[in-house]
């Protein structure tokens, strides 16, 4: 074993080179790849072979309906029809402002089956921002549900380049009100189009649909991904998920990022029954669940935010749902332990923690659960403290955890290092940007993440790179340290951020809220932090503050408190 | 419905153009394809994720030993390492000959990842088609068990290309006594190479294995495995027997031939728990139920000759194994009814009928089971009717069925035509040979199969298309009616072949060989034949004969007796 495992160590071989060092051999194979790998072979070939399976719905007034694979694809191909008599050509940009409804579904694979590049526009996005993304991305169609109409309204004049805007509605033209200029009926254009398309053969490098990053610096960052890397992704997904035709699949990330995980290809790969929630919020919660109940949901994603409440309602519940089957891939943060052990202990269901970015398409690596080779040597504590991480990379997805010169570090659980990233369905530059080059080593995608893998494989974060704390030499994480000072009884809110310091590069220094207002000496919270963390690393000031600045959407504000604080050392 | 059904029954679509209709949108991605489809990329992960994981293989001595993933992949990198001193380049093409054991594993990584090619040498070929293959092929290193010593030596002077005579033996070199040119002791190499291997990164399109046909019309034919093709074959066969690291893989199909059916890959790529049984013998059935057992194996592959006697044996225990989690997949010929039947209720396992062939990596169709959104519309004997057939196209995989003249058939379950498939891993031309236009239309291959596809999407062979009879237009299928006449109680065996017909192009005629030598009159044949054929496609002619004969494998001699017949309408 020690010959693999200095290997895998350091992970610094061959696939670390960069691309122009591929080998052509000259002894072609006869297998060519004339066949291109293009998304619209994963809805065709279940539209033909399970033309019956059902495709779960929620309509405009928050009612549910069904149709069939066959019914969708017919429509798809109906909408493929439309959107070349509104002039899209192959290589176009066209946007979807929409939930995660049926046509928003069909436009997944209308749109890119076209050769077109559908662009996913996310609703969080400030009007400014998204208007910027429209015309970056040269988008000459927009295609808008109803209720977003006022979003569209506003966004227009930031989008002059948007030449058509096509409203998806259930009701007729004649009832829509909107002072959108050049304005389409989808319904109505599909009516009078033809229900077969000829899809074309695209080659698998062109684009497939594009996102943008909702980062907080600097505009938003265009991703453009590919038909050959969402084909692939697929592929990987589905076979890590294990779906298929038995299992039925709930779309509830949205579908306006990051194709929402993926997991509309997966399920249409693996021809499962899919359930599409439309447009819901954290406070119908109650909806998911009955839906799950009724629908006999076995697989669905979300992030911690959704399971937590729908676990509460769970809770309220006279018998508890049947989850046995399910599989809940989380994502976005890290899930709680007591939330996944009592989803499990409650209805038996399976959250699979993944990891990724918009920038990855976006599953990088996912923990299925603790490897079967190493359960018995386990304990149940470890078991699951192993399942909270962000698991193991998928197959043909390349990790690297590196130093701040770049060195690769060891697998040792220990060593913490900014995560790289590179395969088929990560990103190689950004589009159309031209300071590309920090985002990227050796061909690499640099997360901007922190963390460590063990000796076991399994990925676990710890922090992101600007906000861990470089001190003489070594990396503290600013999330272990803040995670451990709330244990203290009377601290309410902890952040820990790193201050530059003359002779040590940077130094921890802790904020705490308290439940009484009154200070905590620093020798107790040293005395809290003593077991976790090595001398060296205790924080030299701990600073009482009345509340912990939060963001716009309820993170720690450490840019503020680096602002505020940044020269206490200097 | 009506859509989808008109478009899929003729499968006319643009999937069906000639590649070069390929469409670049001018629209790239930014997820470029700079990470090649390798299959290193597949072993290097697991290997990593999953060193500890077991291989359990066969030694010379017959009994059973096991090492681990990471032992494999250090071995796997000495022999990288082996090859390369022996002048191996990018695009050399190395033969193995070998049984299924834990060397022939390691080769079929090690080759292929130094971007060499690897030549799977049928034992079951005569030595001047061994020697044809190997001259065709140009290799120049030869890797062969010292059980196969023998062949080797018979096959060196039809090979004189082959430079290096690799002995692979738990034996030391000096008891090695062979007559070969320039060998090589493979473990004496490796003990002198270093475990570290620096894997190139291979452009995917190269040759990854070589193997050549054993048709019994002219020369064997090369079909070049790319690295691309057998990537994607290993996802979706993985995806499709749901392969993970609590499985159990034994791989029973030769390894000389398909590679296994590409069983070894997805094993790997699911990190599964892998068997090797080494050499057996179908007289030794026992020892491979016995180790199913031990070892709790839980995918196998091979055909009805080998899961038959498997179930006599099983038959014969006290108390039958639960091997209720057992993928059982089969190919080679469609199982009897009996045998899935039987398997499934005494054991629980679940035969998976699939088909392919050589040129098609192998998988192109199989039968995971009755679609479950049909299953509740069918009784018990409709599903294992439906089970039996060949089963529904992998993704990715186009199929069309088509008549004498290339025009697609519908997709009903009665109209019969010569199967035709496409996608990343089915063979585009063979290697090096010029004639090869009769065997591909529209840019897919001619199986030669004729089969129907049913309303469910479903595929079931019929016949081969040399077999078939075309008499005024239709074709009537020989095998269904040998197996109708053979229902006859009197009826031993029974060959129906086409003989020219002056008005009808062909005219089935009937051979039958009875239990007390006493003919059948032709109005009997009628009579049984009457349900199931129409009566413009009985014979005209039944002829007693004292027996069918057969070829050498046990097959009917169809050509011996058109030979002798062809004129018999004349």
């Amino acid at each position: 074993m020690t010959d693999v495992m200095n290997h895998s160590d350091t992970e610094a071989d061959v696939h670390d080179r960069p691309a122009d060092a591929r080998i052509v051999t000259g002894r072609p194979s006869t297998h060519g790849d004339s066949y291109q790998l293009n998304t619209t072979t994963l809805i065709r070939h279940s539209a033909r072979t399970y033309p019956e399976q059902e495709i779960v719905y929620r309509t405009a007034d928050g009612g549910w309906d069904r149709y069939t694979y066959a019914d969708s694809y017919s429509r798809m191909q109906r909408i493929a029809n439309v959107l070349t008599e509104l002039g899209v050509t192959p290589g176009d940009v066209v946007g979807v402002l929409d939930w995660n409804s049926r046509r928003h579904f069909e436009l997944y694979w209308a749109i890119p089956g076209t050769a077109a590049v559908m662009l996913q526009m996310n609703l969080r996005l400030s009007t400014e921002d998204l208007g910027f993304v429209a015309t970056h991305s040269e988008a000459h169609t927009v295609l808008v549900d109803e209720s977003l109409l006022g979003v569209a309204e506003a966004l227009a004049p930031h989008a002059p380049g948007v030449r058509n805007w096509v409203v998806m509605s259930d009701r007729p033209a004649e009832e829509i009100d909107t002072s959108l200029p050049n304005v389409h009926h989808l319904e109505d254009l599909m009516a009078a189009a033809s229900p077969e398309f000829d899809w074309p053969m695209i080659d698998e490098k062109s684009a497939y649909s594009a996102c943008y990053t909702t980062g907080t610096t600097g505009r938003p960052k265009g991703i453009y991904y590919s038909h050959r890397g969402m084909y692939l992704h697929t592929l990987s997904q589905s076979a890590h998920l294990g779906i298929n035709d038995t299992d039925t699949v709930m779309i509830t990330t949205p579908m306006f990022h990051a194709q929402s995980w993926g997991l509309p290809q997966s399920a249409v790969y693996g021809a499962a029954k899919i359930v599409l929630p439309g447009r819901y919020a954290v406070e119908e919660i109650a909806t998911l669940v009955d839906v799950m109940i009724t629908e006999d949901v076995t697989v669905t994603n979300g992030a911690p935010a959704i399971f937590s409440p729908m676990l509460d309602h769970i809770k309220t519940l006279d018998v508890p749902p049947d989850f046995r089957r399910a599989r809940l891939l989380s994502g976005a943060s890290e899930p709680a332990l007591s939330l996944m052990r009592e989803f499990y202990e409650i209805t038996g269901a399976d959250i699979i923690h993944g990891y990724g970015a918009t920038e990855t398409t976006p599953l990088a690596t996912s923990n299925r659960g603790v490897k079967s080779t190493i359960a018995a040597s386990l304990s149940e504590e470890q078991r699951w403290d192993l399942k909270r991480r962000q698991g193991l990379p998928a197959t043909g997805i390349d990790i690297r955890i590196v130093d701040a010169d770049g060195n690769d570090l060891p697998h040792d659980g220990v060593s913490q290092g900014e995560v790289l990233l590179r395969g088929p369905w990560i990103i190689e530059s950004y589009y159309h940007l031209d300071d590309n080059a920090d985002r990227f080593l050796d061909g690499y995608w640099r997360s901007g993440d922190v963390g460590v893998i063990d000796e076991n494989g399994y990925l676990k974060l710890t922090d992101r790179l600007k906000d861990i704390i470089k001190s003489g030499g070594e990396w503290i994480s600013s999330i272990d340290m803040e995670n451990a000072i709330v244990a203290h009884p009377r601290v309410v809110e902890a952040a820990v951020i790193g201050v530059s310091h003359p002779q040590w590069q940077e130094r921890p220094v802790a904020f705490v809220a308290t439940s009484d207002g009154e200070d905590i000496g620093i020798d107790e919270i040293h005395a809290l932090l003593g077991d976790r963390f090595a001398k060296w690393q205790l924080p030299d000031t701990v600073l009482l503050v009345d509340a912990i600045p939060r963001t716009s959407v309820g993170k720690i504000n450490k840019r503020a408190l680096r602002d505020d604080y940044g020269d206490l050392y200097a």
